[in-house]
């Protein structure tokens, strides 16, 4: 079966910056590339893409394209860096912008863009919070639609305080960001493909006048 | 299809003491067994469940008879009260006892014992703080094997501040929760279904030592 | 005495759009003013401040700017509206741009710039995420070198789900935060009064010096 | 001066199981022996603690012991382990049971029992959840009535994945955590022989009156 995963590296840095998160995804890609997926890497902040929480925020915004991208994809993995804890500033913008996805629901069955594609999440930082980036990250995406597999982050993160990132500290040879790139990997194109065959049904339409019935 | 889902009430309060968190799975249970699925309502707090991280803490631990029952199940819901702007203690406790499952894989795929297990959360609270305990419940059972759905978690909280609570403030017509609850339902129901006649092939023991293979 | 504060407005719509946040913040201010502070509010999406974890990110950046005048301010309050459950990403931004405040530390003492500031926050939701985003970023400032009263938060939300934000569901009015915004000023003025008159004398640079002979 | 520092160890294990968190308050404990601090250092787990929000909980009930110690303390710090990427369900638990100690509020000025006590936190695992952990007992802490000095939190953890803690990691000897628990203390101890010379003045039940006169 033909899949296509888009990776959203959202970095704050400008290319042609070295990115830990990039290197991250590409081992990713990688091993999408070898299960025969199809891959687009976007790095959002290459882009101009103007802060909102509309689909369109008017002349010159590049969101749409990247928007339009995430709609032909099966598989969406969004790649942060971690900064002061939290996921960064451009992955809290890449969430903000996809609120707009709300109100360009299917007319017929009221799904949202997203619905039914599988959703992992990739995090470099130099310490702690990758828990906090990942599990947002993965949550805002499934009310926008999602499916989040078993095992659906790929981290690696350093010991306490400040340290090297990802690629001085080869965090490409840590063990545990291995295994949990391949269960990622894996569990994304297998579901993914079932889910192509085997769309979701629920008509968020209906369901919405059942729950209205019953509510003030 | 036979699907048995099992809802884990992670109130504070002992029966029969009205709990909050526990109208809100009724309501659930009810949109359950009107698509033919059978349900389990088990109030943790009831049984002895001592602190710690192993799926077995010695004698007179009840853990084990729960853990079953979850084992035996398709559909998982973990209902939780917010407290502190955060998930109760109690679903803290499941969580930690849920690590020891890690240690109980398959011996052939290294799947856990909660692997392929649709997932669903409930929360109530007088106010803020649904999406910090409804984000880490789903996380942290993403990383014990269970999917989760697009609109996984149904949640009632009201205004900033104190206030009335779910069945007082009368949340059974909010009309919020109550669409988010239908969203729930069908589609951990449509998702378990699916899952039960394709299960997640992937063969962690297998990526372990691929893993391992480029590790140090 | 003569105390200063600025309030830095982080919603991410553009002056003159009307910004819930700036009306909570204005209640602030006119409390803050009541005691004879003067304040600065600074809506900090209208400049042009881009992303980057560094003070000065060259030619154009006005961040310098805005962190000249927190210097030499006594109170910072930040406000954010919650997107997503979520600190929005200005003020996501706004913590990155002071990461850089580190490298800027006190020849003598190791202080960083915001050592000794006393700093609340403001949040303003249609729902539920208040907790999350007030909290991260006082922790975020208590690095910084921020003191955090009790009761150093104030904030609007609405009940689960979509619904009216703070100005049109006539928050103003709204007990606990009005409650809250009183308890927010008079703390954080009476402990920038205090520690105006005594200065937090920490020396972390001997600190550091006497951590370095017992780590590796 | 003299000054009382109370330091609650929740971790899951009953004594005398070695607790990694206990190693990491002992750092503490000397440090702040150092500054002619006086300490006191609580089990959470090794008595018998219900579940539940009232700061008494019926016949056997020890939390009315602890609490009485923390009224009695200028210093207060949690310290705790990270299970699931958060605070561990003992730390939880005790920020439960201090909700109760808002009921008790001083009938003068409305502040409750630990106002104006200064507040840190120490947290051990042995990976990433650090910032959720610290941050949120800290924030709960500052409602509580507590200060929270800079730089208030002294963590270790590992790198990404499972792995040694503390003790067998040689975390005692890991730069950032040593200089960071001379941080704590010693911002802690300045902070709360100020206070006591100068205790904050908020009169809570005027502020009340004044919200209430501009509320619904």
């Amino acid at each position: 079966m033909d899949l296509k995963a888009t990776l959203l590296n959202c970095t704050l840095k400008n290319s042609p910056e070295t990115s830990n998160t990039e290197a991250l995804l590409h081992k990713l890609i990688n091993l999408f590339e070898g299960l025969g997926v199809e891959c687009d890497l976007i790095r959002v902040v290459d882009y101009n893409i103007p802060f909102g929480v509309r689909s369109d925020e008017g002349p010159g915004d590049q969101w749409p394209d990247i928007l339009n991208t995430l709609r032909h994809s099966d598989i969406i993995v969004v790649g942060t860096p971690i900064w002061l804890g939290e996921r960064g500033s451009i992955a809290q913008m890449v969430m903000e912008r996809l609120d707009g996805s709300y109100l360009d629901a299917d007319p017929r069955t009221g799904q949202f863009p997203l619905y039914g594609k599988v959703a992992g999440v990739a995090v470099t930082g130099n310490e702690d919070g990758a828990h906090s980036a990942a599990s947002t990250i993965l949550f805002n995406l499934s009310h926008f639609g999602c499916v989040i597999p078993p095992n659906p982050d790929c981290y690696w993160v350093g010991e306490a305080g400040p340290g090297p990132s990802y690629i001085e500290a080869r965090g490409d040879r840590h063990l545990y960001t291995n295994r949990t790139a391949r269960y990622l990997v894996h569990n994304t194109v297998y579901l993914a493909g079932l889910l192509k065959q085997h769309p979701i049904p629920t008509d968020l339409a209906q369901l919405d006048r059942e729950a209205q019935a019953e509510s003030d």
